[in-house]
């Protein structure tokens, strides 16, 4: 006769709740939708990167790209990272020392969080924030700031979306510890020009923090959109981890890829918990990125207009952004223009459509619209309040929705017949 | 002039060493050193495993390919997993909810012991025992008590290594939560017997604890030696957290995909600090096992010696734990004989070499002979004493060290060419 089980588990994770992402993911499935929702690419990975992972699948005898590698990242991975962020940040970066490859970009945020805060430590969010963040924060203690930034009313470009630093610098305490700052901007499409960089530069060193620099589309900048990155900066390296992905730059978000890179005494703590989280990252896909790395440098540091990441990438972006943004303005959305990344924010709320707001119970009103816009359009996006962590602020921001635009001209086709038929 | 950086990592990390394979990979690359030592084949992939990933890799416009998957696995692989392990445990595994993929049993073991371990919590573990348990239960806060199994002096096969449960009984106090056990056993070789199992079970009734059953080694099993997993036995399902891996059951270390299978109470907390952890695992890598793995499903249930996991590896392995053994005692060295796995211990101090403990300085004998082996003779192994926590166990188990036998017939010969010359 088994004896009943009684244990609870381990504190840190009795206050967690379950993702919004799988609850919308789950209803895009659910019905069906057009979904333009999560933020991956639906059209094909470039076929120069998976060629790569061919090449490594027809040689089931290298031990290099089947079995365990480097614990800190496949020695040809951070060779390559080494030489392309050494000429980005115009900086030394070691390969065996300033680089952790990791599960994404998502892992190198878990590891930043749990290795440098301790019960009670804050941490500023500019908000609003990649929804992550905070719930990170808490599991390794953390208290998360929210440092929600200013947007005017009929706004209609991202770069209207602006910090007060006098209020970030206000919140500072004694337990203030990091600033996370994720640039290009989710979900906003925001991107920090050099003179708003430079105050958070000031911030971090008159208070001796360290910098969270979340840029995982530091590739998605079209036009005249100059991505700026926080190591760059004067004094920075020295207090910034910056966070990449390879699923980002190479449009292959389940490889699971990222990396966090820094200086020794920032990342040799995050190593500590590598070691006894995963130990390494995958052999194969580490190395068939490495050599997709490698391929693309040929062009892009001699012409990166005809490059991937400096030409086609950017152009392709600006394309879709310009298509899903006539498609919302004709709907009857506002759409926020974005200067980068691939996320674009609309007001739905002078939409002409059978959905009212008292349909929401007791739900904020853009989930409610979500929902309704899922279960009765076909057409999954995500609801703004995601991206704040307080009630308060989530309250004050219901007018939004948040839409990904890098998806294949189909299903933006297909997001566009929808958005027709929207307004009666 | 940037302000000097003056932060200290969080408590959680400060206690942390460098792993002892990091040091030992590190020799046995700087000398070339054949490599008996770290745990993976270094002979080809099975094909039929790595043919499913160039499938994949051919199709770069597939998003259930190389976007993100589900959270807790690719719907297509936790389907295979339920198919796999409810026939093994015969016990119904849900695919939604009694499973979750990890990156690698490693990480699976990480999640088992941050979901379940607070601070002071304790946790049994057998010993000797793979060296990641106990840092990995220290860095969530717990304490590792460790149950060190006899072995009789001369002793030459692995079942003779045995557990007093008596001792494992008496060391329980109000603190202890949880067991680990390690069955087929690395380091040792051993397969728990039946009688063991249920020894086990009683204990873990008796005192309301859960059982992390490491079982990656499942499939390694030759001969008439018989593997019962430990969620199979009367009423284990109910506390039992098994953990299992695609590196070694498909001898693709390298693609560092593993799982933990339990029932949902048990699993919950575990998802939830993976949904903060890395959301998600590779999605290229998990179709790929989930195809190979309903491949190899329809020689396997229906005719098993005819299949790879029923048939050809085991059979591979005892020819090679048979060459491995053979070698050893033609060169000096007191092997014991293992049931079950890929390691072999043998003990190395009646050799007559020109090796001389006087050597060793202030290390243990193991190490300095290991690192003899490898800089004078160009063979790596693994030193037994890193397989136990205590200083005081440590000092009573340095006349061993561990060889992996799943090496290619080239590797084991240049291991055999150097150990022909090994005695004087």
């Amino acid at each position: 006769m088994p004896t009943p089980f009684n244990r609870i588990p381990a504190e840190r994770v009795r206050e967690s709740n379950p993702s919004i992402w799988v609850e919308l993911s789950a209803l895009a499935s659910e019905y069906n939708a057009v979904n333009l929702g999560q933020g991956f690419p639906d059209g094909p990975a470039p076929r120069f990167v998976t060629d790569e992972l061919k090449k490594i699948a027809k040689h089931p005898e290298l031990t290099c790209a089947h079995q365990y590698t480097s614990g800190y990242g496949h020695p040809k991975l951070v060779k390559e990272l080494s030489k392309w962020y050494s000429y980005l940040y115009q900086q030394q970066v070691n390969p065996k020392t300033n680089i952790l490859v990791t599960v994404g970009a998502y892992h190198a945020l878990y590891y930043s969080f749990h290795a440098w805060i301790n019960e009670g430590d804050e941490v500023i969010i500019i908000e609003p924030a990649f929804d992550c963040y905070a719930p990170q924060i808490k599991l390794a203690g953390g208290v998360p700031v929210s440092i929600v930034m200013n947007f005017p009313d009929g706004g209609t470009n991202a770069s209207q979306f602006t910090v007060d630093f006098e209020k970030m610098e206000s919140s500072i305490t004694e337990k203030t510890k990091m600033i996370v700052i994720n640039n290009p901007h989710n979900p906003t499409g925001k991107l920090f020009n050099r003179m708003e960089l430079l105050k958070i530069a000031d911030i971090a060193q008159k208070y001796d923090l360290i910098v969270v620099a979340d840029e995982v589309y530091e590739f998605h900048c079209w036009g005249v959109n100059k991505m700026i990155r926080f190591a760059s900066l004067p004094g920075m390296w020295n207090r910034t981890i910056s966070i990449g992905s390879a699923g980002k730059v190479f449009s292959i978000t389940g490889w699971k890829l990222g990396w966090a890179i820094g200086p020794d005494h920032l990342l040799a703590p995050l190593k500590a918990i590598h070691q006894n989280c995963i130990y390494a990252c995958s052999t194969p896909t580490q190395l068939a990125v490495a050599m997709a790395f490698e391929k693309e440098w040929e062009t892009f540091h001699v012409k990166p207009h005809k490059s991937y990441l400096g030409g086609y990438l950017p152009e392709k972006l600006e394309i879709k952004r310009k298509k899903l943004q006539k498609m919302l303005v004709n709907a009857g959305f506002a759409p926020i223009s974005p200067q980068a990344g691939y996320f674009m924010l609309a007001n739905y709320t002078h939409l002409n459509t059978g959905f009212r707001i008292s349909e929401g119970f007791e739900e904020l009103d853009d989930y409610s619209f979500t929902k309704w816009l899922c279960r009765e359009k076909k057409l999954a996006v995500i609801p703004f309040t995601a991206f704040f962590a307080n009630i308060e602020d989530k309250m004050r921001n219901t007018s939004f929705v948040r839409f990904c635009f890098f998806k294949k001209d189909r299903t933006l086709n297909d997001a566009k017949k929808i958005m027709k038929k929207l307004s009666k």
